[in-house]
């Protein structure tokens, strides 16, 4: 294990941090809020590490797989560290443990808070939990790879480790260049998202906190009512379109730059995407009809909380745990089905379920005629032996990971649907859950051991399992025979 | 499709199913019950369809695996519209569809039941019940391959369709073999655990019944309160070891006879399964501590749930439905695991678990140090590459059954653990569930779709899921170019 090069990377990292902590800085002296030494200090403190990491580049660049692994695992765990830091300061929440589950849930864009009052916090506050949305969104490490000069290596390795999804596309064959054009794509959206809010006559400082917490696929409302606070079906529609596009695979948005229209639409597992969200937020629409005065309304409602949770954003604009059981099922099924890989969403991911279905069909096809020989394709491509391995463990591990954690939080919460909704709204970063967790709840009563459970699946979920694993198993820290 | 061999096959099945008839019909001879006729008349027309499908042998003996697939799946559903018959003609159960959970509830060994009063029933029909479980546990066409002479690739593929598990293991070359060694085990054990049963005071009729519901790990009683009737350490005791034993993969009892100790010692799975039932039930023990005397109470009550539930019979002699969390999550657990391969139980099976854990281990390893070539191995032998795959196959296909049937039972049931433990404990053949299905309650409530869905996982959970999901693809029935 190359140490020296893990702890050079960390340090980079927390420089990158302690810049962005300086937007919140600003927001508190322009709100005069008595926060701004709080975001002053926990940015001198990451600064201060920062070079104490960095002084020195590493003479020994070697830099493989387990590198990869280890260095972002430890990054996002001192990311959430550092990035509690201005919450304990300023004493907005005063728990390290509640704190650091609050910094987590919104790097890890999961969105779920143990506050039962956001309205009570500081703008600046608010502004950082928007903003640790946005940046854990597309990856801390792959903004850091714009800034810092590497190696082929060791971006490609950082990249794979921190990017959701069964592979990493390339758009460039400089990873670098890649990285830029998905922060370049991703700025772009969510500044076109703030100017529609703008023109549905939203605050400024409104638009850009939902903005951000929409690109990042994170959930954290500024007001307790999350978005039913903007009780304007324009604003709410804005928010729910921009919510299915930041869930989108991004090369399609790079294909579609590169006037490459046709492969962009040739992606199977956009297609996949789009036609779950459509036909759940029918069959939900048909189902909670008579709980509003219009099928427009209830197919508006559906089509904003499936959007919501399938991306896993967390955003609400009606209380979904008054739902029929029905409704509740679907919601709870899409946690799992996520985004498409490649995007700000978390969960399983569209295009593990598009390879999980094709394993099904060829089995099928394979009982009847055993001696056929047949090759899984997807998007018109072969579909390698390695990839469709990774799928079936990566299944294995999530599952594995979900029943340990349902067994660790039902040791002290006795409400069966409390204890699977927080897992699986927590390890695929939703944000809500159903009963004691729903939209209209917190995670504030959960024990500490529960919320310390919590916050590994948020991690877990977030990094796709293998980083936090890695990192907990002993044969990572050997040394090389 | 060579639909001339399947009729054939289901004939024969339907002569073996009328033989097995005539016994509870000798039961209610015995007791002079009304039911005499109805069973006779069962056991007639069984007769009857059978005479018409058997008397010309097919000339084309072609046999493959679909034809394999579709013979198994449609020979249980053929098994379960025959064996409902006795509760209609005898109006002990006038419903249909009630009829057909029942029986199908019985063959799968699943033990989940429509009646609110079993004790009502005559005694034909507890004696036909457990005798389903019986039949169902081992298989009915492994049964008739002892008795009908096939071609080799007939009875291995009936054989591999019908047997749970991974793979199948031969005892012998000849499967026909095979299949009277396993039955001959099976039935000296069932006899023996009634001498143990009657050693102890319990009456000869309840002996019997009990211990063909512990053989095939079935679980319908013959009590109202199931096992709890029976207030005594010895016998609850005995019905703990012998469910253990039948959810034991049979061929370690092949090894043990030819005197082979140390190869039975060394299969994996077989360590897994009482690592987990000794652990699960130590676990169980000290969070019910409270609810009984004395710790040794509470680790018998603990250890006969355990056992019921991971070798998916469903006996209870508590309502565990009342323990914590905790205890339930991990019972709810165990359902999902289930027994050894080869053994007469259900549920994932421990071998696929073994399996799993190992292809984790193997994709950590293999991410630490992508070079270095490893083999998965079980049992000291190599595991191959088909194995793995079809175990993740399984997964994602019993995963998508699991899914989907709870969206559709959740049409008609509010309350998300009613519909998640009842899809839970049909599709792994357990029995009782949690809240509206738990242990003191019945499946009576549910509305007939829900019924059918639940009939469909029974059948699915005990077919290892493709033969029923073949049965339903157009592809099998296509005709070959």
């Amino acid at each position: 294990m190359n140490l020296a090069m893990v702890r050079y990377l960390i340090g980079w990292m927390l420089g990158v941090e302690s810049l962005f902590l300086l937007l919140p800085t600003l927001t508190a002296i322009l709100y005069r809020e008595h926060v701004v030494l709080a975001y002053l200090g926990a940015a001198a403190i990451c600064m201060a590490i920062s070079a104490l990491c960095c002084h020195k580049k590493p003479t020994n660049s070697r830099f493989y797989a387990r590198e990869g692994f280890v260095t972002v695992a430890l990054c996002w765990i001192v990311l959430a560290l550092t990035g509690a830091l201005p919450f304990l300061f300023s004493g907005e929440i005063p728990s390290v443990v509640d704190a650091l589950f609050e910094t987590i849930s919104g790097f890890t864009t999961t969105g779920a808070t143990i506050l039962s009052d956001v309205e009570a916090l500081s703008h600046a506050s608010l502004l950082w939990r928007s903003l640790t949305h946005w940046v854990g969104g597309m990856g801390v490490l792959v903004f850091m790879l714009i800034v810092l000069p590497l190696a082929g290596g060791q971006t490609i390795h950082l990249m794979r480790a921190e990017s959701p999804g069964p592979s990493v596309s390339k758009m460039s064959p400089h990873m670098r260049d890649t990285a830029f054009i998905l922060y370049a794509i991703y700025f772009g959206m969510t500044v076109l998202q703030i100017i529609l809010l703008l023109l549905g006559g939203m605050a400024f400082f409104d638009a850009v906190c939902t903005a951000m917490a929409t690109a990042g696929t994170g959930g954290f409302g500024i007001w307790n009512d999350s978005i039913a606070h903007y009780d304007s079906y324009y604003l709410q529609g804005v928010i729910s379109v921009f919510m299915i596009l930041f869930g989108v695979n991004f090369s399609a948005y790079y294909l579609v730059l590169s006037r490459r229209f046709r492969d962009a639409l040739r992606i199977e597992e956009i297609r996949l995407y789009l036609g779950v969200i459509l036909g759940f937020a029918l069959l939900i629409a048909f189902n909670v009809r008579d709980m509003f005065g219009s099928f427009f309304e209830s197919f508006h409602h559906a089509l904003f909380q499936v959007a919501s949770i399938i991306t896993t954003t967390g955003f609400a604009t009606v209380d979904f745990n008054q739902w029929p059981a029905f409704s509740k099922s679907l919601l709870v099924l899409l946690m799992f089905i996520g985004a498409c890989a490649g995007s700000t969403g978390g969960g399983i991911k569209c295009s593990r379920i598009v390879l999980m279905f094709k394993s099904i069909k060829k089995e099928m096809q394979y009982l009847i005629h055993p001696r056929a020989v047949r090759v899984n394709k997807m998007d018109g491509r072969r579909v390698q032996h390695e990839v469709m391995r990774s799928v079936n463990v990566f299944l294995i591990a999530y599952l594995l990971i979900f029943v340990v954690s349902i067994l660790l939080v039902s040791l002290t919460c006795e409400d069966m649907v409390t204890s699977f909704t927080a897992v699986a709204t927590t390890l695929n970063n939703v944000g809500p859950g159903l009963e004691l967790v729903g939209p209209t709840a917190n995670f504030g009563f959960f024990t500490p051991l529960s919320k310390i459970v919590l916050m590994f699946d948020m991690l877990a979920g977030r990094l796709e399992v293998f980083p936090m694993l890695l990192l907990f198993t002993p044969a990572t820290w050997r040394r090389e025979k």
